[in-house]
C-alpha cells in the first residue's frame, strides 16, 4: 500500500468544506483573521491538549464539546488568543453558538479555537460578523484560505493532504498547521486542524492521535515556550465508506502512516518556520539504549539556544551539542557519543566517541549553509532512537518577539 | 552586625595575592586570558560543580585535588575550555604542575578551571609561558587582572569583597565571576572563585557554599544552556584570626551573610551582563506555598525566551508571565496569581487573579525602558519566595553566538 501526496488541504476528504476571512480582529485588512471547515455529517472526533496549567478558554470548551467523540465543524481565529480573560469561556461559547446557529448543526459539535495575543479581551462583534461571511464563503477548494486564517507569525499557509487506501476504498487526510512561536515538546504544541473521510471508531481515533504525536509534534520545538492554547484535533467522518476500523490491524496501521505522514510534513513546516527562522533543524539520536533516552537527547539538543545561534552562523560549533546531550537528564555515556551534520550538501563528522575530530571548516560551512540541516547524534549504546524538529535562532525571531504586541 | 563593601576583590582578605596577563590562548593580544590567585597558606577549600554529564577536565582534577579540603592557589584561563578533549585531564594537569613549580606549593593543592571553547585541544605551551609571568606579577593589588583573565564574553569584570566581623575579628570575603552565556539553573552556573580569611573548618565551608548557591548561583540564567565546565569555589585561609567556625551559631551565621552578599551581588553581575543582554532581571515570587513552588516558577519565568524577548522591546507583555508560569511544572492556583512589573521608574500593576487589569501603556513602557527590571509574581497561596536573575534577550546575543568560534 502507498500513501500519496495530494492537493486539497483539509479539504481533500470528503464531505469537508472550509473558508477563511478577515473579520476585523487583526487591524490588517489584508490578512485572514478567521476560518471555518465543516463536514457534511457528524464527523468522530479527537484531540490533544497544551500541558500549560494556564490554558486558552477556548480548550475547555472544545473539551467539553468533544467528550462525547463527535464533532462537525472547527472555527478558529487568529489576532487573539482568548485567554486569561474574565469572559473567556463565555466568548468561546457564543463563538460554538454563533457557528452552529449559521450552519445548523448542534453547538456541543464545534471545536474552538484561538490563537494570539494572551490576556487581551476578545470581542465578539468582528467574529460575529465574520462567522456569515465564512459560512457563505464555504467551498472544497476553501483548504487554502482556511491554511490563511489560521497563521500569527506564521509566514507561509502550513497545509498538506494524502491519500491511501483502506480495505480497496480510497481515503484521504489533510491537515493545517500554524505556528510559529510558542512552540515547545511534551505538549500538543501548535494549532493543528486534520480532517479525513476514513471511517473509524472515536477510540482509534484518539488513540492514533495520542500515539502520533509523541514522536512529532511533542518532539517540535521553536523556542522552549509551550504555550496556552495549543491543541491538535482530526476529525474523521467516515465518508470514504470504508469499514470502520474499530482495533488494531492492518488498516489502523495504514491509517497511523497516513496520519504520520501528515503529521511529520507539518511539524517540518512548523519547525522550519519558527519566528525568525532561516533553517529547518532535525536532530536525528541513534543507538540509545531507550526510546526515551532517544527523545530526551534530541529535545535537548534541538532546544539549545547556543546550538540554535550557531546554526543561524553555519557555525559547526559540535562542543554545544554535547553540553545540551550532557545536561538532557539522559542517562548517556558521553565517552561513546559521535557526532555530525549533514545537508544536501554533504555529511561532516565532526566528534567521534566524546572527542572532536579534525574536519575541514570549509566544507562544514558549505554543509551548514544549507536551509535544512540534520544534527546527527550516534549513542552506540542500543538500537532505539528518535528525531526532534527545530529551527535556528536569529535576529528577526528576537525582532518579532520584542514588540509583540503592537 | 553589619557587612560593609570594600576594594581589592580575591585580594581584599588577609594573605590573598593575584594576578591576569595575555599569554597567548586568545588570538587578542590586549585580552588576558589566565589568571593566578595564591593564598600564603594553605587554605580550607569547598567547590560546587555542573551538573551536566559532560564535565570539563579541569573539574575533575579541581575534585581530586580538593578532595581532603585544602587548596592554596586558583590557575583559570580563558579561551579554551579544555573539555571534550582526549588529552584534557593531563593537560589539566600539567596546569596544576607548572603552578605548583613556580610557587613551591602542592600540585594537589591547586584548583584548576578553563573556560572558552569546547572541543579544541588546549597547547600548554602559552600556558607554561604564562604562569611565570602570573607568578612574578603576583600582588594584593592583582584581584582586578584575575577578574579581567578570567572573561569571556563578559562585558565588565565582575567583582566585589565585603568586610564583616566574626568574634570581634575583622574579617573579609572576596570574589570574582566570569559569565556570560551557557549559564542556567540546576548547578553552580558560571566559574566564581571566592577568598576569604575567616577560619572555617572544610566541612562548614562546604556546607555554607552548598546552601548558599541554591538560591543564588543555582538560579541564575542566562540562556538555559547548562556549561559543561561550570564550578564556584572558595578558598578560606584562616588568617583573620578568628575563632574557627566548626559549627552552627552565630558567626556561621554572620558567615553565610557575608557569603551571600558576595554571591548575589555576582550573581546579578553575570546576569546583567549575560550576552547580548541590555537589562538584568529578576523575578521574585512571593506568596507560593513551598520555597520548591516559588523557585520552579521564578526559574520558569526568567528563562521564557519570549517573555526575555519582550523585556528588550519593553513591552508589557504580562501574559507570556501567565504562560511561562503555567507550563513550569509547579502546582499553582493560576486564578490566584498577580503580576507586576517594577523599576526604579515605578510598579505598574498588569494582571489580577490571572486575568488583566488595565494599566497605562506609556507608563509601562516608561518603566520598563530601565536597565534593571523585577517581574513581580504573587501567587497568593502561602507564604515561601524565590528571586531568580536573568536578562533580556537581544539580536547581539544571537549575533556572539552565531559564529563564536571565530
Amino acid at each position: 500500500m502507498s500513501i500519496k501526496t495530494v492537493s486539497g488541504g483539509v479539504c481533500a476528504a470528503k464531505g469537508f468544506r472550509a473558508s477563511g476571512v478577515h473579520c476585523g480582529i487583526r487591524k490588517n485588512r489584508t490578512k485572514k483573521d478567521i476560518a471555518l471547515i465543516l463536514s457534511e455529517v457528524r464527523a468522530h472526533a479527537a484531540a490533544v491538549y497544551t500541558t500549560n496549567l494556564v490554558k486558552g478558554a477556548p480548550l475547555t470548551v472544545t473539551k467539553d464539546h468533544i467528550a462525547d467523540g463527535f464533532a462537525q465543524a472547527v472555527i478558529c481565529n487568529s489576532g487573539n488568543a482568548n485567554t486569561c480573560n474574565a469572559n473567556g469561556i463565555e466568548i468561546a461559547e457564543q463563538m460554538s453558538e454563533l457557528v452552529a446557529k449559521e450552519l445548523s448543526i448542534s453547538a456541543k459539535d464545534v471545536v474552538v479555537a484561538s490563537t494570539g495575543v494572551i490576556g487581551q479581551p476578545l470581542n465578539i462583534e468582528p467574529i460575529a460578523a465574520g462567522i456569515p461571511m465564512l459560512a457563505k464563503e464555504l467551498s472544497a477548494n476553501g483548504g487554502e484560505a482556511a491554511a490563511e486564517g489560521i497563521m500569527t507569525t506564521d509566514t507561509v499557509k502550513k497545509e498538506i493532504a494524502v491519500e491511501f487506501t483502506l480495505g480497496g476504498k480510497t481515503c484521504r487526510m489533510g491537515g493545517i498547521a500554524k505556528g510559529s512561536g510558542m512552540i515547545h515538546p511534551n505538549m500538543a504544541t501548535m494549532l493543528v486542524f486534520i480532517t479525513t473521510d476514513a471511517a473509524i471508531s472515536a477510540e482509534m481515533l484518539e488513540k492514533a492521535l495520542k500515539h502520533d504525536v509523541q514522536s512529532t509534534f511533542n518532539m517540535t520545538s521553536v523556542d522552549g515556550d509551550t504555550s496556552t492554547n495549543d491543541m491538535v484535533t482530526i476529525l474523521a467522518n467516515g465518508m470514504a465508506g470504508n469499514a470502520e476500523i474499530t482495533a488494531d490491524g492492518a488498516d489502523f496501521a495504514e491509517f497511523m502512516k497516513a496520519l504520520n505522514t501528515v503529521t511529520v510534513y507539518l511539524c517540518r513546516m512548523i519547525a522550519g518556520d519558527g519566528e525568525g527562522a532561516t533553517k529547518l533543524l532535525e536532530c536525528k539520536v541513534t543507538g540509545a539504549a531507550t526510546e526515551q533516552t532517544a527523545k530526551t537527547v534530541a529535545k535537548s539538543v534541538i532546544c539549545s539556544s547556543l546550538l540554535k545561534a550557531a546554526m543561524f552562523g553555519a557555525d559547526a560549533n559540535w562542543g554545544r551539542v554535547l553540553c545540551a546531550i550532557g545536561y538532557s537528564g539522559a542517562n548517556v555515556d558521553v565517552n561513546k557519543v559521535d557526532v555530525a551534520f549533514r545537508s544536501a550538501k554533504g555529511t561532516v563528522a565532526v566528534c567521534k566517541n566524546g572527542a572532536g575530530v579534525e574536519f575541514s571548516e570549509e566544507i562544514a560551512k558549505e554543509i551548514l549553509l544549507e536551509k535544512e540541516i540534520e544534527i546527527l547524534v550516534e549513542l552506540n549504546s542500543g538500537d532505539c532512537q528518535a528525531t526532534a524538529f527545530g529551527c535556528d535562532l536569529t535576529y528577526e525571531y528576537v525582532k518579532i518577539n520584542g514588540d509583540y504586541r503592537t
